[in-house]
């Protein structure tokens, strides 16, 4: 069954009624059969969201909802969106204010009976001009502990929290199963581990990192014991030549300086593979399991 | 030599004032010698801040600075102040306030020459009424996120960040060797172990001490790098009859609940026992050390 996002009687907003157009014709084109995959990929309007989105339109049975801060300047987005034969979404989400999120959750649940797959990848590490990963304890900030931990952190949770219920309908269909569980998918990144650093610096960006882990686990907890057959992984994606790594890029092999495309092949291959046996894992690009 | 925290020509308030006379007569009692231990304990007007004060003034050798939001407050603080024989001096910081960090470092810096302990206690995990621990993802809020993680993680940073220096005069004078060097001790808890987690739940307490232990970290390896003889230890007092504690003590055995006299004493011990190679360890109470 459809639902509409439009509702008789509601004032809608002219955003809200664009959405509806759009998951009007979504809904036709993707006929509302069980074997369709929904995947929403969270800050999808550059780096390694965008390709995230691109590689998943590439799967036939998928069906794709791209979230961003502003739809309106997402010009790549839309056009993909122009290619997609209905099958890609774009919603306004932005993963620091609730509200927001709320807003996007009630948009996807009027267009979409399940979602298969989560994945959180906005981030920050740098603000041109303002803020930098500190090189030593004299230049940490409140602001900067502040903005990292409310993208990288407190947005994947925040967003896991407002999609579950819609995750956990796949489960209910004939979508996912013990082997092929919904997943919830955050970027976390190999620094973000309390064992594995030994040069310290970036403390923000490693704190919030390391909170997500965290949080993710805590998720990852309560699913299982809920028997939800939601998986929960964080994934490291080693260092991709996006503008998130651009600055600190100098250091890095070339061989160990991934492209997007590279990059995001290698995550979805490891995230085809998650199964509630791999829930709460912490994995690097190669699938290598990263201590905490 | 004594460096005045009142400076001829400078406008003052009733509080720089009060805590001038106080910074003075404790000049006069410590006289300056070498021999001299400073412990600083942040969060300091109740519970194991309260007790570590107490402990700490049993030290002959010691002189304490007690920290805490609201001094004209703090009743027992004061009574203790006034049996101290001038060991005791209270000062304002609110913990999620960099400027009141950054006055109080000040302050300090006008009436001591060095710090051989700084004890970040301070700590969030309820408020009544207001904020419980998350016993679901569905009750986790961007609110409860942020308190905790503001209380519990960018605190004990941005106060380390701001009392670093004085700490690093420790070993410029006598007062710290490699085998005995200047120490930051961060009031941890072991449910901030991503590892060790196997309920779930608390997310935002959890995130908040995981962050800490992320931060402190960092703090341990830039302080080796420098040779600056300060090592950082994040500590497990184990569940303590406390404030913090009083609502989640129902399933905790009685032997495992400690009062503040003995947790404090146990830590007290560990804390007396780090040198450099024990820089960057997660004890808890009995000295084990916890996998992050």
């Amino acid at each position: 069954m459809f639902i509409p996002c439009v509702r008789p009687g509601i004032a809608h907003t002219a955003r809200q009624l664009r959405h509806a157009l759009q998951c009007r014709s979504f809904a036709e084109q993707s006929g509302g059969s069980e074997s369709t995959r929904v995947a929403l990929v969270q800050g999808a309007s550059r780096g390694l969201g965008l390709e995230f989105v691109k590689q998943l339109l590439d799967k036939p049975d998928h069906r794709v909802v791209a979230t961003c801060r502003n739809p309106d300047g997402a010009a790549e987005l839309q056009e993909l969106q122009g290619r997609s034969s209905g099958r890609l979404d774009i919603v306004q989400l932005d993963c620091t204010d609730e509200g927001s999120i709320a807003e996007a959750a009630s948009q996807v649940s009027g267009s979409h009976r399940h979602l298969d797959l989560l994945l959180n990848v906005a981030g920050i590490l740098h603000i041109p001009g303002k803020m930098s990963p500190e090189t030593a304890l004299s230049r940490v900030t409140a602001d900067s502990l502040l903005t990292n931990f409310q993208i990288n952190a407190m947005g994947p949770i925040l967003v896991s929290k407002r999609f579950a219920s819609l995750l956990a309908k796949a489960s209910e269909g004939s979508s996912a199963s013990r082997d092929r569980p919904a997943v919830i998918a955050n970027l976390s990144a190999r620094v973000g581990s309390i064992s594995d650093n030994s040069l310290g610096g970036w403390y923000s960006y490693r704190a919030s990192k390391t909170a997500q882990n965290q949080l993710s686990k805590c998720m990852a907890i309560e699913f299982a014991r809920r028997k939800q057959n939601i998986a929960v992984v964080m994934l490291h994606p080693g260092t991709v030549d996006t503008d998130l790594s651009e600055p600190f890029q100098k250091n890095v092999k070339p061989e160990k300086l991934f492209a997007k495309e590279r990059a995001v092949k290698q995550l979805l291959d490891i995230i085809e593979g998650v199964t509630m046996e791999t829930n709460g894992s912490y994995l690097a690009w190669d699938g290598q399991s990263i201590p905490f």
